[in-house]
C-alpha cells in the first residue's frame, strides 16, 4: 500500500463542487474516484485539501489517496490524464510519505479571484471571470483589504465546517492589483470558512464601487453578523491556486511556492 | 435602413465554425442571425470578415448587417449581449457607413495561435491551447517563419475559396515568441487560404521538433503540393484577434490596432 499525492487542476464550470455528493451529481472527487476505480480496480477514497464550491476552479488543489496501484511514480499523472475528462488534469502526481494528509497537513491556502472590469464583455474568459462594468476604485479596495488581514473572528464572512466550531481564521495577505482591465484579488490564509473568499471579494467590490469604506468593513467584521456581509461574489471568478505544507517530510518542489502561473 | 458593424468574440469550442450550415448545426453566424431575428423581427443576413473553422475562436471577428432596427447606437452591444449565449459576446457595435463591408473592405487579418509547451497539461486553458510536451526549438521555428513571410503562392498550405482561384497571398509578418510555457505564433496577412494558419503552425511545430529546417520549408513552399504539408495544427489553439480596414471612411477606434489583449 502506498500513499499517492496529486496536484489537481479543474475547470469548475461543469462541476457541483469538489466534494462527493449523491449519485448522479458530477463532482471532482467523484470523477477522480471513478477514474481510479477504472485504473486500479480498487474502491479508493480521495482526500482533498478542502472543498471548493460549485463553479469554483483550481490550478493547485491537492489530494491524497492510498492504493496498491503498481504504476511507476513517473507515470502517475500521465496514466490518470489518459482517462480523466479534459476539465480535470493532474498537474503532477507522486508517492508521498505515509503520514502526508492533503487536508490536515496543509498550512496555507492561496485563492485568486479575477474580475474583468471594463464596459466590454469577453467570450473567451466568461467561465473564469466576474465581469463588472462600473469602474472599481482599487485604492479603496486595498484599504478595505487591510481591515480583513490578520487573525480575526470572521463569522460575518462565512460558516465553519460544523455548527458551533470556531470562526477565527488567520488571513496572511490580501493583495488587490490591476493589469489593464483585469483586477485580481489574491488571498492567502491558513484556512477558510465556507464562502469566505467570495464574501471577502463581494465586500471589497462593494467598497470599490464607493458604497462603503474601510471603516464600514471594520464595523461589519466586528459585528460577527453574517446578514451584514453586503455581497457574495459569483463562483466563476474564483480559483484555488496553491496549497502549502510544512516542509519537513513532504519533499516535492511544487509544494513550496505558487504552483503555476494562472493561464486563464 | 442602417448598416450595422459588430466586433464579435466567441469561444469556438461548441461551434461548427462561423459560417451558416444546414439547420441544426450550431454556427456563430446562425446564432447571430437568430438573435437579430428575435430582437428586430427581421430576417437578417450577417456578413463576416471571413470564415473560421469549427473550434477556432475569435476576439476580433468583424461582421456587418443591414436592418431597420431602431436601437440607439450606444445600446447595440448591450442589447445583443442580453440575448446571445455566453460563448458569443459583442465587444462593440456601431453604425457603419453604408459602403462598409466586413469581408471585402478588410485589408488585414491577424491570427494568434497558442501552444502550451511543457510536460504538465492545464485544465483551465484546454479549450484554447495546443498542448505539446516535447520542448520546441523556437529559433528553428523563427527561421522557418521567415520563409513563409511575404507574397507567395501558398498552395502547399491551403485551398482557395473556390477551385481554380488564386492561391497567392501576402503574409506581412509571422512572429514566434515564448513566455514561460506559452509559445505564441502571431500571423498577419491580407487574407488567408482555408486552413492556411493551422498548416503554417503545424509546419513550424514540425520544424521546432527538429524534424525539418527552414530549407525544407522553402522546398515544400515551392512545390505547391498540399500533400507535402507535414502537419495541420488543431483548431482549439487558434484565435482570430483582429481585422483591419482601410481608414478613409470607417471611423472607429477599435478598427486600427489589436482589438484586445488575449485573455485566455
Amino acid at each position: 500500500m502506498r500513499r499517492f499525492a496529486l496536484q489537481v487542476q479543474y475547470d469548475g464550470t461543469d462541476f457541483a463542487g469538489f466534494q462527493l455528493q449523491k449519485p448522479g451529481v458530477r463532482t471532482v472527487q467523484g470523477v477522480l474516484e471513478a477514474t481510479l476505480l477504472r485504473l486500479t480496480g480498487e474502491n479508493i477514497r480521495v482526500h482533498g485539501s478542502g472543498r471548493t464550491d460549485a463553479g469554483v476552479h483550481a490550478t493547485g488543489q491537492m489530494v491524497h489517496f492510498d492504493s496498491e496501484w503498481a504504476v511507476p511514480e513517473a507515470k502517475i499523472a500521465v496514466a490518470l490524464n489518459q482517462v480523466l475528462p479534459s476539465d480535470v488534469r493532474i498537474f503532477r502526481g507522486w508517492v508521498a510519505p505515509s503520514d502526508f494528509h492533503a487536508r490536515f497537513k496543509a498550512t496555507q491556502r492561496t485563492y485568486l479571484y479575477t474580475i474583468l472590469n471594463r464596459e466590454e464583455p469577453s467570450a473567451l474568459s466568461t467561465r473564469f471571470v466576474w465581469h463588472l462594468r462600473e469602474p472599481l476604485e482599487i485604492e479603496v479596495m486595498q484599504e478595505a483589504a487591510l481591515v480583513l488581514t490578520g487573525s480575526h473572528d470572521f463569522a460575518t464572512f462565512g460558516a465553519p465546517d460544523a455548527p458551533g466550531k470556531s470562526t477565527v481564521r488567520c488571513i496572511e495577505a490580501i493583495t488587490v492589483t490591476r493589469e489593464d482591465a483585469l483586477l485580481r484579488v489574491k488571498i492567502v490564509g491558513n484556512a477558510f470558512l465556507r464562502q469566505q473568499v467570495r464574501a471577502f471579494v463581494g465586500t471589497l467590490v462593494h467598497a470599490g464601487r464607493g458604497r462603503c469604506d474601510a471603516g464600514y468593513v471594520q464595523e461589519i467584521l466586528e459585528s460577527r453578523d453574517r446578514s451584514r456581509c453586503p455581497l457574495i461574489a459569483p463562483a466563476r471568478g474564483l480559483c484555488l491556486v496553491n496549497v502549502c505544507y510544512s516542509g519537513e517530510r513532504i519533499n516535492h518542489e511544487n509544494l513550496f511556492g505558487e504552483a503555476e502561473r494562472n493561464y486563464t
